[in-house]
């Protein structure tokens, strides 16, 4: 993992000047700030700046609900309360910063997200680092037989090493070639061109920021066992900072969203069935296999 | 303008319990945390928290641009380059969170920024407050003549005093019915239906979240000389906390929004002939009058 | 229920020029346009406009997943599984416009929805109509005891007759001084201030567009019993013009989302353990006693 | 240009079966639909579907502002008086959707507009086609001197030739590997990992839907010269559709931001001296010596 030296100059600058504030300040995720966590082979991802903490999201609700409860444990049950009933506007009061680090083809399933600001480092104005995602081993996997969107097994023996090769020998051929063009002693093409020659797996980076409830939900979509792993793994690391942040918050959302499962009406009334004490079977259930694969996946059966 | 002894309570707290931070801190924002600032009769604003300064623009940038700048001249030159070009996302690294009072038809208004988190005080699970606004005398107005949404003079003498008497009777009069009818010794009406009987000029109150390039967009609009009086004095107490937060990109605003005019392609070229000494008169000068007297009065002729 | 003259006019002429379009069209959902639908006693719901189909949904889905199924047996099961997994950008593919009249106190918790376009009648530029919301006596109700933001039992007898005599007698007062107020020969007021001494009860309209995908979050929440009956059954009018524009994106919603519940992870676990044979009782649960009722009144015991 | 087989069967069918409705249709662009129009070498745009024209902003507005005008003339002038005074949420009630064809280093500009809904082809899902990007010879320029983000002379002889040998050798080898990663008899690596060896020049497609306003905005800084050449020749070609649906909405963009020009509150302090006859030089100004000859290039000096 690469931080500029420029970079690192500012980190420690700005570590060595601690402020006195009036505003609320978590010292666990202040313990944080500024240090990289390390994701995939070269990116990283940091905290650059948080308002806000679980107190802030009881003050806008306590706004909201005219509710004066002062304690902590009133405190988690009200958090709970909206987090169970998807009052979401209170934890939109707490905002977060990231600096991140990340291949291009992970940035570009990233920024989907649209209610977020984002500064990516611009490949207009400056010339991208040598630096691209090449898999470790045990993450090279063939494409899964029954997920048009999934991983099956690991990619074993040779034909691991082989295509480890190529996507290393591509991404070094066609980044030494945007060199050549961008060099002035030999053609001195206009960087918003020669960036075209670069594979998506050159990594690129941006400050991205957004609330809390908007963060719940990317993390709910991309820390999930359906995620890439190249975006998961970013996902994780953020969860990490999440649960230094807004303890109470965090703990909400790991029970009713990460944790939680949804049943529809249909799969609702089997399981009220089944209750019941009937013994309810696929053909006739009105769900179709792969549903009823699903639900019976969620019920651990 | 009043706080609940609870909020003052609160705000004390929070004055007496400053915090240390590696966060940028803003000393003169700071200063003015938690203090709320009058506005109109009984409501008021403060800034209960934010995020970042003048140089996490710069640093946003930087990341964009890969501008690796220092001193000061160049950060203004930097953002006075980004708010002329209007390259926004930097600006929006920056957030603020308000607790403003104000009466709900401008609440109406207001929320129709729609990039902006929000907590109000729900009339459906509190009863909301007596208090109204009733406009100061010299903010009492006849509907302008030739504008549709503007005000002419001022109405004065016996007409002013019947208006405003009017404004508070019927006010405390659909007060005390909204009183009367929530008492569950006489009806105990349910406070979701009950709030339907108050009037316009009702104060409210909310959180207000936002970034700072939305920010500007709103004090541009609401700053605004055409804007309604009663919103305006909202906006212009926003631009002093604005000022002291971010004075540098608050000076780029100033002269790059505020005070700047648009010319349209029409009117440009008529600029451009004037410039070049011809007489230019309205008629057959492609211009509405309308428009020619908009642009007029911008050339300050 | 009111239009006006030159709203009935507009409709008439609107009705009467059908044009011929290549665009996907949708027969159910045009023999509804420019029908408004009352609502409440003075409001409607009318479709102005819509883009797109269940068939955008699928054509939207095929570019992102590259299925080129055609079947209509083979959409419904690509538009449930898009909505079972929470594929949501298809349905962003579809839009509907609707003209909507409605209370001041409903159009508030309206505009919370923030992803739609709204163009709201000016009462800055125009005078209000004399139209206010009266509730019918059978919605006329007390206080919920134990939901803060309920309603209880109806109010009856000679309380439900003094309720509507002060809601109705506030509401012609009030209004009666804002038109003398305005009334040029006596003071003329601008119309951006008399306005404020209207009854939240007054009815406002607008125009409210917005795409599928968001419709389905607006009625999901303001179509469910928890949601305050004066905006709910603007929810259920609408309700009906979604099943007759999008039938198999309705069904999907109503199973997965409407008829749908989560549960959390606690409660998954209790789920596991009573279909596992074991008599699992509220207190050592890990539940509280309220999310332990609404669990079981979720599966029906 | 390649649509699939199936992408144009799909086309021919849609253009067989006009329908009949009641919603306001515009046959000029109704002439357009489903006609792709070429941009760059591989790429498209193609309008798939639209909702409302001029008279549908006219009616928004009309609710808002209570204007009852009937006349074209009159409408004309309302529309200009909107854009020239940014009343900007009539122009989002109208909609339009294209299916868009363009390289991935176009396409990660162009998401940065937020306000917008999109599907786009998923190389997790599916296998991208040979298609990539390579500039036609009058369009490869070397890096500006004097404009970090911009192009400068046209590259010439054999450079031109070499650099476009490099482009095109490289987007094939990467492909043919990423081919050959995916054959199933080779090594059948997961596409969601194969696709991470592609150039940026590689074309994707998607489906790409937005309001009026939201698109003008995106035509003023993607139609402008600042923009990239690249992305600016699919924004000129949006112009001509835009032109065709709301051809008064569309005039007025063109003479009140297209051609418009701001001035800050300095330039026009500047302004009206020179047309009070003062010779002003940028020395003492209080222009930086930039910002002097952008306001003098404005004014055609």
């Amino acid at each position: 993992m690469t931080l500029s030296i420029e970079q690192q100059a500012e980190i420690a600058a700005a570590r060595a000047n601690p402020s006195t504030t009036l505003r609320p300040s978590v010292a666990a995720l202040d313990a944080m700030l500024f240090t990289a966590i390390p994701v995939l082979d070269h990116g990283f991802i940091r905290v650059v700046d948080y308002m806000g903490d679980d107190a802030a999201v009881v003050q806008a609700a306590r706004v909201s609900y005219g509710r004066g409860t002062r304690k902590t444990t009133e405190d988690e049950g009200l958090i709970r309360y909206l987090m169970r009933h998807y009052h979401s506007t209170p934890f939109e009061m707490c905002e977060i910063k990231y600096h991140v680090k990340l291949p291009i083809f992970v940035a570009r399933q990233w920024i989907r997200h649209r209610t977020a600001n984002v500064n990516e480092y611009s490949a207009r104005y400056s010339i991208l680092d040598k630096e691209f995602y090449i898999p470790a081993p045990e993450n090279l996997a063939v494409q899964s037989a029954d997920n048009r969107q999934g991983r099956g097994a690991v990619l074993e023996g040779d034909a691991a090493a082989e295509v480890l090769n190529i996507l290393r020998r591509d991404a070094e051929q066609t980044y030494a070639n945007y060199e050549d063009m961008l060099d002035e002693s030999k053609y001195g093409l206009a960087r918003e061109l020669a960036r075209m020659n670069l594979t998506l797996n050159t990594y690129t980076q941006w400050y991205w920021k957004t609330d809390l409830h908007n963060l719940f939900h990317f993390l709910r979509l991309r820390a999930d066992a359906h995620a890439q792993y190249e975006i998961r793994v970013y996902a994780e690391a953020m969860l990490e900072t999440v649960k230094a942040w807004v303890p109470l918050s965090f703990g909400a959302f790991s029970d009713y969203r990460l944790g939680a499962v949804t049943f529809s009406a249909k799969m609702l009334d089997i399981i009220k069935r089944m209750l019941a004490g009937e013994q309810v079977v696929q053909p006739g259930s009105g769900l179709s296999k792969r549903e009823w694969n699903e639900m019976m996946a969620s019920l651990g059966r």
